[in-house]
């Protein structure tokens, strides 16, 4: 998983800011009754699209956006809507990072599929 | 309303702006099917507390977030949690422009109040 | 004029700050030739409202832009664009900062008509 | 174009925003009367120089400032400008934009040339 | 002092906010060795200074700069320096925000002054 | 050195950008007095590190730290504090800049090694 990954490219640099991020953004933000995850990952959606310098951890986000539940097209849309606070800039650059996130997605099912297609002829 | 004194206000100046604002705005953005009102509140609300540029306009959509549903809890939830992506500062700044308008709305209600209160004694 | 107030503004706390806003800023880039005032006003006024967090340096240059010749009209046409590179809340805050500035030439104008025809009368 | 291969990138994951940035930016914004195509690409040049976090949009506006009759010197004259208010880092990177699109250009007419060159030999 | 006041700012609102403030900012981030209270002052001042979005927390790590041994022209130094990085409206805004916190102090240290002077005098 | 190689670069499209940044950034302002480079530098990579929109210029500072002697160590907290400034996106991807700064370094230093071990034995 990315959230993994990001600790991991840590370790050897700085621990602790991978310990931070574990700790206060999931251990005691994420897991806050208040908001559903779907409601959370919106919101970050929202603001990692607007604030447009942080394109590694959008699509993180929208990665994890469709892990808790969101629809391909909620997460269009919540981009989409940025356009309007934001600018169109900000909406593209996120709309195509979503664009690369669904594609690595669909790759990875169809490699999926395939491996399970090769098992199941395998026997 | 707040959105339509916007309007107002840009009436001497650029009204073009304030038509924008309405018919793509609400016309087009905020009337798409795929989220819900609430839903889009939390997104708006997001990334103009991330932006932190914008403090009018996220008072207004505080408000907003009142009208179509959110509790208060939900909104400085999505606020607090934007001190992950944006940092304590914007995080701060929303807090207290969300502080800002819960007064004034209990303002309001305690004027309410009180004048139907005086129009029932006034029987 | 705005300019040499801001100068006088920082004779106390910073003085090298005001000299390197007058020598780098108007004394090299202004002064050079490739785009005339009325374009540099027009670049500067499109990016402070763009950026959004520099509204005391956007009345400046609305100002500014008006001495160089801009129109009211050309002015407002720059803010409004913004909206679509920046948002609608730039564009907004762009717009009400150049209502703030034309209001005061307005008053000034109006003063100066005021005082120019006390001068005529008491004569 | 690069506009139009915007709007191809969109056509399968948002073909309404594609339609926007079309209708909104195009339709109504640039077609206004007030400011003259080389103003709004000036304005666009330098606030997204300015923004610093849009440089694929960036580069579609330096060559649409090139189509409608800027010179590369008054775009590197805009872009220089913005130094002055969004920083050095900005500007440079907004310089390397200009030069890539600068390069490209030259790259794509020495490749015409070429190409007509070969034409004109294969008679 | 001004961090103290935050956190009873959001007691009614969002406690959790101002313990996350204290617990992770003071508690984990400047009590950690390698670099001094100075330095670490120094690169805030900067960093919000540079943001230009968050004036009041610049104010107070003004402030708290000052506690922790910086000197005023020390802190005149790190704002100049963001006009290279942020440009000269931010190192404006940073510079005038350093002016009111410089003038508090003084009016503060009169006061105090004034009124030891009238303790002593009411002996 | 990466300074001279950002001048090189703009020498065919703006050598006066190259020439202010030289003159202006360190003639004038690295050159005070009233701050170490130490400092200067840690004021500089807080800020490029919050502002996230600038990465190859935090490279070169993260760079120039380690000349004028910062440690690893301090250029890595400097950088993990932002989070609470500007968010952990921003002092994520300061962290990874660090990281390939950091290698390079040690590329560098082993491929001198491996240079030095080679004149060595070709005596």
């Amino acid at each position: 998983m990315s959230g993994e990954r990001v600790v991991e490219a840590l370790a050897d640099i700085s621990p602790d800011l991978g310990r931070y991020i574990v700790e206060f953004g999931f251990g005691d933000v994420y897991s806050r009754p208040g908001l559903t995850l779907r409601e959370r990952e919106i919101a970050t959606i929202a603001a990692l699209t607007a604030l447009g310098n942080a394109v590694p951890q959008l699509k993180v986000h929208i990665a994890a956006g469709l892990n808790v539940g969101l629809t391909r097209h909620e997460i269009t849309e919540t981009i989409l809507q940025m356009a309007l606070y934001a600018g169109f800039p900000a909406a593209l650059n996120g709309m195509f990072a979503a664009k690369d996130v669904f594609a690595a997605h669909d790759a990875e099912e169809t490699g999926e599929a395939a491996g399970s297609m090769r098992r199941d002829t395998s026997n």
